[in-house]
Parts: C-alpha cells; structure tokens; sequence
C-alpha cells in the first residue's frame, strides 16, 4: 500500500468522488463508498459530548448493524449545527440513497471540516447526483483524497487474510491531522472488507482494533465532535460465517487491528505540523491503567512535544510530566530511555545528553520510561509541536 | 508598582543579589531575602510527585512556621538530582545561615531553571560571601529579576493595608512563564509582609490566597516540580496579632489575595510567547467543580489557545473542549461571548464571525461560557499559543 493509490480492494465495493465546493472550489470534497451487496456494518464514535450531527444519527442507524453506502464530505463537520444540522444530515442520507435507489436505513453519513457552520446543502444537493452517477468511476484512493482536511496526504491500508480456505480483504481510508485525542482518535475512517461475519462479532474485532490503534493516538489531546470508524463487511469473499469466539474470528480481529494501527500511525505523521513521530512506552508500572495515564501525560505534555522537535533530550520535562500525571512513582526506581540510550538510571541523569540529543535527530522517535514498581505496561503514540502546528491552527478559518 | 522597581516594602526587611554564574554568566542569579525579625512563615507547594530537592527540604522544613530567610536561585532547578541534589540544597541553606550567623533551620531554599543537572556547587559556594555581605543593598526589584528564567519582565506587586489602626504592608516577587497550571502555577513566588499574624492563620490566608489566584492559571498545563509560595510575616508593623476567623484575618486575607492575583495576572500576561491574555469564565455550570473543569478544559485547549492567536472567532472549538471536558452539558443552552459579543445562543452560532474576529483584537479577550443548567461558576486565565512558545522551548537548553 502507498500514497498513489495502490492498495488492494475487498470485492463488491464501489466508489464515486465530486466537487461540492463545500469550503471552497478546487477540490473534490465528497466521497461515496457502497457495497453491492447490503454488508454487515459496525462503528465507533466519538465520546465527546458535543456529538455532530452526522455522528448522532449514525450512532442510531447502526444498531440494527446493517448498511450499503457511506457518504462523507470535508470542509465542514455538521457540529454545533442544531436542528438544521440534523435535518441537513438526514437529506444528505436521503438523497445518496434516493439517487443509488437504495433504503433512506442503508445510508450512513460522515462530515469533518469547520464547526458551527450550516452545511451549504444547496451545494451539496447540485454535487449528489453527479456522485452517485459516477459511481464506479472513481478509486479508493480518490476517496482518501476527498475526505482531507488539513491532512498533507491521503491515507489507506490494507491487509490480506485467508479464512477457511479463501482470501479475504480489509481496506481502510481516513482522515484526520490535529484534533487527535485518545478515546477516538481519527476523525473519520471507514473499513471495507469482504469477509463474511455478522454485525456482532464484528463489533467485537472492531472495539478491539481502535482500543489499541486509534484510541492510543494524540496529536494535541483536543477530541473531535466527528470521530467515526464505520465498518462494512459484504460476505463477498465467500467463506463460512465468522463466529465469535473462534480461531477465525481472532485473525479477522488481527488482520483488522493491523490496518487501523497503519491507518492510525499514518494519523500520527501527519500530525499537523509534526517532523517527527513519538512513541511514548511505559513498563513496570503499577497498573496498565497507569502505565497508560503516564504514557498520555509525557505524550501530551507540551514542553515534552516542543524538546521532541528541537532534539533536546530534556528528560526532566519527562520525569515532571510522570510526576503530575497522578501515578504511582518512586523518582529513584525511574529509567528512561530515548531512541535506545539511557539517559536516567535510578532517577538521575547519565550525563550524556549530547549523545542523546544526536538520537532524536531521526524521524521516529521513542521515549521508553520504566517505572520499576510494577507489572503494567502501555504505550501511546503522537508526534512532536512546531510553529507550524500553530501556524496552521491559528490560521485555520482564514 | 511598576517594573521599574518602585512597589513599597514592608518593615525590616532586606534584600540581595549576586552573580554565580549557574547557567551562564553575565546576569545575577542569586537573591536573598532576609527579615530583621523572626518571621512567621507558611508556604504552598508543588502537588508533582517529583518534587526538587529544595522544595522536599523547604516543606519539611515549614512545618515550625518560622524562619528568617529565603535564599534563591534561577539557572538551575535542583530537580531529579537525587540524593546529591539534597545535600546541595541543604549545603546552600546552611552556607546562607552561617554567613547571616542564624540558624539553618531559619533558611529557605528556592530554586528554578533547568532539571536534572546538579546544582553547580563551586559556582556557588564562591558567590555565598558577596551575596550576603551584601544584604541591604539590593532592592525588591532586584530578587524579582535575579529569579527570572526564561520571564521577560520581573514580577512584583503590593498592598497597603490598615490592621487596628497599624499601616501594613504585603509585597511579593514571583517568577514563572512556562510549566504554568492549576494547582501551583507559579515557580517561584516569596511574599513578605510587616503584619503581625501566628503561622497557623497565616496559611489559613496563604492557601485561600493562592487557591483563588495561582491555581486559576494556565500557560500550557505543565506542573513544575518546583512550584513555591513561601510568606513570612515578621510583625514588626506593630499592629495586635492577628487571630483566625476575626474581621482583621478577613482584610489581610482579602490584601494578600490582591497581591498573589496580581503576581499571577503577571505570570500569564508573560506566558512564554504569548501575546494576550484569555480569561475563560464558566457560569450557570451544575456545580463549581464542573464549571472549574470546563474552564480548564477549554483554557488548556490548543486548538482554542491558537485561535485566540489568530483572533479566529472559531467557538466551535471552545464548544469541543466542553464537550470533552466531561462536565454535564446540554447543547441547546450553551451560550458563548467573546470579549461581551454573544457568538453562540442556545447551541448555535449567530454568524457573526467577522465581528467576532474584531473584538479579538485586543490584548485582553474574555470567553464567557454560560452553560444554562446549574449554579456553579468559576474562571481560569490563560493565553494564547504562539509560534514563539514553541520556539522558546525547543531552544531552551541550547
């Protein structure tokens, strides 16, 4: 799988791309994924309490765990959009399915872009039809081009599994560059595959993934009102029913883990702004629980971030981070290595900071803490904060 | 009082400064401050578990809520210096307390600056002498600038107050521009008052003072490990002594507050980079607490704090950040005013974003969040998250 669009495609899947001017002309903003024949479907979304109006009304459609399209749009999220909002989304949906001759049920909506500005729906109602006749005509990676934001590339995975004898295809697309938090982390991503399992133990491989993909991402610890990761899953690829519980069941999880983890750290290098990705690992902590809180703290800490980009092996940012991130932790237990090197044992520095300063100067950075209480472990990625991150945010409206 | 050195000073004490060399040459890096008399003393202290050497011997150290200096340095932090790191700490109290020819357990130690390097002790022993030989020819302004790191300007403010017909005074230094946040945002802050007050209604008044004011701070959510406010009240205003609970610890509670928000109102207008201040106010929240973490959540927020950079009127940020913050929301109700412009009634934007942008234009900017549902309320200062804080502390070591 690269950028060029190359990654191989589950069967019984189509797509379609169009210009909608949503933000502004130029691009293709619109994106269209259906399955030919009604799939399986699950999601996750965002914990966010300020939920876009796309999000609430997938989050009630995929309980009855079925679906053929999703249709998705950039430049505007749909958020703190009201009533009008919700009523945009569900003409959104209606006219995708209205269009592909398809149930109004069957149709699934994601937005991302701006918040708290109406959709311009008479945009989007001229670009629909074009859409969804051109269905067909366009690639997956049109589509990973369609749904970016401030995102420099487009980003797809792939993986190929075999299950009881026959291939079968996971293909992943998403978005997403800053307004990365854990707790759902991409913005939008959607997975087609052509396995065939039912929307239960779908679910179940789906949880598993973005807990140890998605949700183990941040970018700046904002959460976004948009985050969504839908599945579809057609059967097409002719195998027995996945059920739960099974050895089968665990490669399809497996095999889907690995495309959201690609997808997830493709997120992480294009963090907006960032030079560098960051892999923050704690061991022998208390718990796993604050192996993790330790790991999102050092991985959240801003001064942690900025040392990360100009190759400063300020370790102490690391330790003051440990420290006020609420765990368990004895200062003189504490080893922390960077990229390898050693550069606190039992709590003090080895003085060697010029050596590590030289380790940071690559693009993939990790900071491995071990807290020597404990059992638990955790990791957490993100990447490192530039003026180029605050560039593009403070600029990002004008 | 101004920079310029000119606040007024309570009776008997005297003041120091002297160059050590810490960091670098070439600025005075060393101050003390030394009451005539016996003062009562409280002090509050960093909640990081990784705690600098001087702060673990300062605490313990205040529990007889007396003493008679404080001796302080910047350049260096004495922080993840283990066991010498104490020594070194302890070393630099008792030098001070046999040049002074007082006890060492009447000296407070305060350091600031780099972690994780120990303390250059030579540098320091050879600059003891001066500096408290020197005692009395240095001013106020003097130790305000002596404990600058990386803050532009040096922090002071005062308070004159009438205790049973006594003229008082409580003047304060303090420092701090970076690894600002609640609950201790200041690095290093040294009150010292002519009130006459016992130890235990003085921390009585120090702790509602730094709960109302430090701990309403944020410059980019990092905890120090060395976060200090230390107050010593040496009496010698002659006044009646100050008993817990009358109207007389009500006024001095009230000043000291005055003065501590003043530092603190000073420590965010210099947050590292920043270029205005952002008060973030929460009414109407279902409780104080909840209003607290939406406060916080929303003044942490980078996308909000680049946006306030960019005077982008982007209140759908503000809306994601309560959103996550986790407190008890209901959208439909959620109003939002930018420096007293409403951006958001009941949940919804009022498209006035240019207008908005306007007002953002200025080096003070309010959000009012009134979130409809409750009776809590509560404001945190910030400010704004520029190229230049990013700048700052990728460079910081180099």
């Amino acid at each position: 799988m690269d950028k060029s669009g190359e990654i191989k495609i589950p069967k019984g899947f189509l797509f379609a791309t169009a210009e909608a001017a949503i933000k502004k002309p130029g691009r293709r903003d619109m994106a269209l994924i259906v399955s030919e024949k009604e799939a399986a479907m699950a999601g996750v979304f965002t914990t966010n309490r300020v939920k876009a109006a796309p999000v609430r009304m997938d989050m009630r459609q995929i309980r009855k765990g079925k679906g053929l399209a999703i249709v998705m749009n950039s430049g505007n999220a749909n958020a703190c959009t009201g009533a009008q909002g919700m009523e945009d989304a569900v003409e959104m949906g209606d006219l995708t399915a209205s269009l592909l001759g398809i149930s109004p049920r069957s149709v699934y909506v994601c937005s991302t872009g701006v918040i708290g500005t109406p959709l311009p729906m008479q945009r989007i109602r001229s670009a629909m039809p074009g859409l969804c006749a051109s269905l067909g005509k366009g690639t997956i990676a049109d589509v990973a081009a369609a749904i970016m934001t401030t995102d420099t590339f487009p980003k797809m995975a792939a993986r190929t599994l075999r299950i009881g004898g026959k291939t079968c295809i996971i293909s992943g697309v998403c978005k997403g560059a800053g307004m990365i938090a854990p707790r759902m982390a991409t913005m939008l991503c959607s997975i087609i595959t052509d396995v065939f399992i039912g929307s239960a133990p779908l679910r179940v491989a789906l949880r598993e993934a973005v807990g140890r993909t998605f949700n183990r991402i941040t970018v700046d610890g904002d959460m976004s009102t948009n985050d969504t990761v839908l599945i579809m899953a057609n059967g097409m690829a002719g195998n027995r029913e996945i059920v739960a519980g099974t050895p089968e069941h665990r490669v399809f999880a497996t095999a889907l883990t690995g495309v959201a983890g690609d997808l997830s750290r493709l997120v992480v290098r294009d963090g907006e702004g960032a030079t560098k990705v960051v892999e923050v690992i704690v061991r022998r902590a208390k718990s796993d629980r604050e192996a993790r809180r330790a790991a999102r703290a050092v991985a959240d800490s801003l001064l942690v971030k900025t040392a990360m980009y100009g190759n400063d092996a300020n370790w102490g940012r690391i330790m003051a981070a440990l420290g006020y991130s609420g765990i368990a932790l004895d200062e003189p237990k504490v080893d922390i290595y960077l990229n390898g090197l050693a550069v606190v044992k039992g709590g003090l520095g080895k003085g060697n900071d010029t050596a590590a300063n030289e380790r940071l100067r690559a693009r993939e950075v990790s900071i491995e803490i071990d807290l020597g209480i404990g059992t638990g472990s955790d990791a957490v990625m993100t990447c490192d904060l530039t003026e180029e991150y605050v560039k593009i945010n403070a600029e990002y409206r004008t």
